[in-house]
């Protein structure tokens, strides 16, 4: 027996030996050390599994990318032993080995329903279990056992089948001490003892589909966190609660802000009541912006026939980023992926003049592109979103000024929402990429001068990219960072020579000759569902005051007393458009307080008997520990004026 | 030759005999009044043509529901003859002929453009035509001229496949006096003579495509009216003007509301401008009352799995209103149809308690429907709808209270909008048919029961409709009728205790048990397409002026002089949130505010030398003649007025 070690060295065996004498026999230190082994480039195995025949072999040690892994598996197994023992009605289910992030999981099936606050018992079994020390005992199934085992089983006949398929030859049976149990998962590595962690800590319980397919039955996933050494759990905990602090995913969970739903559908997030109100508020303020700076709002169909996606280049340059299109009798139709055909529909269904120009159509515009569910993330990047769009339709003597107002525009609103525009990019086509862009040099090279020209007279500082123009020419993409330093375009300014000429647009000139005008593509704060995570990071969720879903939170310090005053108070606030809502729950006033904290909302009213009785308010703001008491048209007054600025509180 | 007539009588010829003298052998009244004849209840003569086989044969006098085509078909001959006369480059193009509407009409192609006004002198010429009264002189072409004639011609390649393919055996050839040419129209029963007409008048000229098909090239359509005689004429004139007037399709157009281009899609109107301004007041105004009204809103995605239809029942019981799913990777996703299956989700996507309901979930939902191509009308059926839908979660003990609040909010909204309501339809299932229904006789009676019992506790009238329900139950729907009497539903409130079932709501009770919430379906003011259509009928386009597209227009008086001013006026009043615009073009005064009254501008503003001197705007309203001279601020103040109080000027 040959065996090939990762630095090429050559170790010859004439029985079958354990990965840890194989180790030993390299170094005494990394027997210690060694927790498993990957064979071939592909399986990974524990420590004790017995290598019989040529391989190449790759020890994992606490250096080891895969470490992590081995020690979120041997994380998984204990919890799963814990739950089954506290919980023997819980159906464990199978799941996929994705060990390498932060946190463990545990997928389980249990139809009388479970809350999160129900598992502490099971994270206390896993922690004594730990301090318990116990060696994992396993070895492999015969042949014979595996099908008797699948039938006596009580899971469901989703997953039996699953395992059959899936597991059969990889099987192993685990015991700790006395705790012995038919486990099926795939066989992996794990580390010697329970004692070789530290501690196991849950952190969540979620719901999810069965192998992520929504046609399965939903089951629980619960995730959790461990490590070897208390050192390291700090770092790790750090670690999480920071990502939960400054992740759009987590942020959103807490705030209530959207929700995916597989049955539904992948990526398309459902806006709930306090995204939208989020949302809209946004949106009022985007578009009493545009319409200040001169822009017109139209809408256009989310649909659109795949001939007009044919004459506008779409179906040759970005098919595939499209939903595929639907069969109606006379009509093959196509989820829109970019509005701009629809907004040349409406700037063609007249003839136009001269003095028409520049006509600057604005929408707030739902589109769809098929992004594959691997990379689907949160809002960051979905399968609808509603981009801020424009297209205006500009003389050439035009092309200038209008650059400069568009700027201006994404200029002011970027400081309204505090985002810093971290630097310009000149995005440039590939004069050697000929499948990706239509093919015009001229048209190519007097569209990029002349978007180059406007930018040094505006003596804007800039980057060029070569080959990150769109297919229908060049544009400025205004680059930030976002809170966690990730770098995004927010907005863009396009120009473009080639759809005009492809929809053979045209407006009458001053000697009523037919001249064709300039398309300029504008995206004021790209789509709502990116641009309110990074908000959402940005701020930590403390959302300025206007755009916050809820406003005030109003808290009776007597929960069955004081609700006829808290109700004509929350009508007094509604009347001047103001969001708040009485926590009618039957909870500690000092819960309620907290609780109000933990959601964010700006200001809380707590009204009790003395309130109700000088016909007064107590507020308090977010993160303060300041009461004070005054009439409530003042505190309106305050709150409209905070509101008015667009501050933050 | 057998000829058998209408009553069964037969004639019987030895020779061919033209259609004329046919009916000369019935009576000799017959001979003076007949224009033509139908053949097998299939082909339509003109009167010259030879019978020369055995037939049945009706004969066209003036009391025959084809003699409008007759007249039309004789316009449309004679507008043709004068159109090359006056444009000899102008392509006719062959149509297929609908010729029974009030108006005919003539497809041409003219590369060059061209705008109605330039066809005055078509209009012209076509009347000096019938002030001739020249007799038509047609002959059929030979089976050796047609394809020669075809080669010589010089429409599009398109157009002569069509002609070879449509027409060959059916041509004759159209002479009138002197004016000759080589037309292609399908062989159709003629006057005799260009002065059996009294009048042609052009009405509108218009886009569209060649055969419908937006594959093929765009084309021109000229319309026009014409008729035997002043009074039929008059009477003819009338009924299109007052179609124009109350149609609105029509008043739509002048407005620039929407634009419907078969490119994007049959039945999938875009919003224009001032269509977009419109249908945002209006949503602006509704979700304010929504607001008031404790409705919450979210927003939820347009398409779905078909796995969520078929879970809801839409599949089995709406399937063929539904566009055709489109195919991914790992789903098969549809245009949703209704959101209640969307709502359901937001309403499951977190345990609910009793003290959270009612929920009042608020959509203004983008939905779409199949509608078949022939049943599509302006708003009014369309394949992209958006409806002001909601769906409302209750305890049995809140059905009432919260039936209660719909229904007032509706009849405020509808107040505003001066819509009356007619009666209220309680529609029913017809219990007998049990494919349209869901079958549970316990569960439609109780909700039937339910809802009767709240009508009458309201003390409100209504009928029973049966076999009007919804498939999951029974609904109240409150009918308006429109400015023209048609009778339809505007909003609807309806009970569900099924969708419920199948999507195994739930709320924790006071005793923490697990209780099924009912719900409520509203419709608000139904789908903002519909909705439009009504209004713009009912008020014939003199829109209120909160909701008002362009609600002042200014009007310099020396267009090159006070365009300063204006632009100032424009802008002070666009602070105040005002919609003005300055009216640039190079026409008289008296032309432009002869203008603003034909687009039905609330406020005209005319500006002179004597205005910008004394620093004053002078106004005036739509029809009044009487123009007021005040400040700016007190002329802002009226307005803000005006449409804080959603008044009509």
């Amino acid at each position: 027996m040959k065996i090939i070690l990762l630095d090429g060295q050559v170790k010859n065996y004439e029985q079958p030996k354990s990965v840890l004498d194989i180790a030993g026999d390299i170094a005494i230190s990394l027997k210690k050390k060694c927790v498993g082994a990957i064979i071939n480039d592909k399986d990974v195995l524990t420590n004790t599994a017995l290598i019989d025949k040529d391989c190449k072999l790759e020890l994992i040690t606490d250096r080891h990318d895969l470490y992590k892994s081995v020690i979120n598996y041997t994380a998984r197994i204990i919890t799963v032993f814990a739950l089954k023992q506290i919980y023997p009605d819980a159906e464990i289910v199978p799941q996929s080995d994705d060990l390498s992030n932060d946190e463990f999981s545990v997928y389980f099936d249990y139809p009388k329903g479970m809350k999160f606050e129900e598992l502490k018992s099971v994270e206390e079994k896993a922690n004594k279990m730990i301090a318990e020390k116990t060696d994992f005992v396993f070895g492999k199934y015969s042949e014979e056992e595996f099908p008797e085992l699948i039938r006596k089983i009580n899971i469901k006949k989703e997953y039996q089948d699953y395992v059959k398929k899936e597991c059969e030859s990889r099987y192993i049976k685990y015991e700790i001490g006395n705790y012995k149990d038919d486990l099926f998962f795939a066989r992996h590595a794990l580390l010697k003892n329970t004692g070789s962690l530290f501690k196991i800590e849950l952190t969540q319980l979620t719901g999810a589909y069965f192998l992520g397919d929504s046609s399965k039955p939903m089951i629980y996933k619960l995730h959790g966190l461990a490590a070897q050494s208390k050192e390291d759990f700090e770092v790790l905990k750090t670690r999480y609660e920071d990502q939960r602090n400054n992740d759009h995913k987590f942020i959103a969970k807490n705030l209530e802000i959207y929700h995916l739903d597989p049955i539904i559908g992948q990526g398309l997030p459902i806006w709930l009541p306090n995204g939208t109100i989020l949302k809209q508020e946004i949106k009022k303020y985007l578009m009493q912006k545009e319409f200040e700076y001169d822009f017109i709002q139209i809408e256009t169909p989310v649909i659109g026939t795949s001939d007009l996606y044919k004459r506008s280049g779409h179906w040759d340059h970005y098919r595939e980023d499209m939903f595929s299109p639907m069969q109606l009798p006379k009509e093959e139709m196509v989820l829109k992926p970019m509005s701009c055909p629809h907004h040349i529909s409406v700037y063609n269904y007249k003839q136009r003049s001269y003095r028409e120009l520049p006509l600057r159509f604005a929408e707030h515009a739902l589109q769809h592109r098929y992004e594959s569910s691997g990379s689907l993330t949160g809002l960051e990047r979905v399968r609808a979103m509603e981009l801020t769009d424009s297209h205006i339709f500009v003389r050439p003597d035009q092309v200038k000024e209008e650059f400069i107002r568009c700027f201006n525009l994404i200029q002011e609103v970027l400081s309204t929402f505090d985002i810093k525009i971290d630097y310009l990019s000149l995005s440039l086509r590939d004069p050697n990429d000929k499948h990706k862009y239509f093919n015009d040099d001229k048209m190519w090279n007097e569209a990029e001068e002349q978007l180059e020209q406007v930018l040094k007279e505006l003596k804007l500082d800039y980057k060029k990219m070569i080959g990150e123009a769109a297919f229908y020419g060049p544009k400025l993409d205004i680059q930030a960072k976002t809170a966690l330093g990730h770098e995004i375009t927010v907005s863009t300014i396009q120009l473009d020579f080639l759809l005009p000429q492809k929809f053979e647009l045209a407006y009458v000139g001053p000697n009523r000759e037919l001249l064709r005008p300039i398309m300029i593509h504008r995206g004021l704060v790209g789509t709502y569902e990116r641009f309110i995570s990074v908000l959402l990071e940005q701020t930590k969720g403390v959302l300025p005051l206007w755009c916050t879903p809820r406003q005030v939170e109003i808290i009776p310090v007597q929960n069955n007393g004081n609700n006829e005053y808290s109700e004509k108070i929350r009508k007094e606030l509604k009347k001047h458009g103001i969001r708040a809502e009485i926590d009618k729950r039957d909870e500690r006033l000092s819960y309620r307080v907290r609780d109000a904290q933990i959601r964010k909302i700006p200001f809380q009213l707590v009204l009790g008997e003395k309130e109700e009785k000088e016909n007064l308010i107590t507020y308090r703001k977010y993160s303060s520990e300041e009461s004070v008491t005054i009439k409530l048209e003042d505190f309106i007054k305050l709150l409209k004026q905070i509101i008015d600025d667009k501050v933050y509180v």
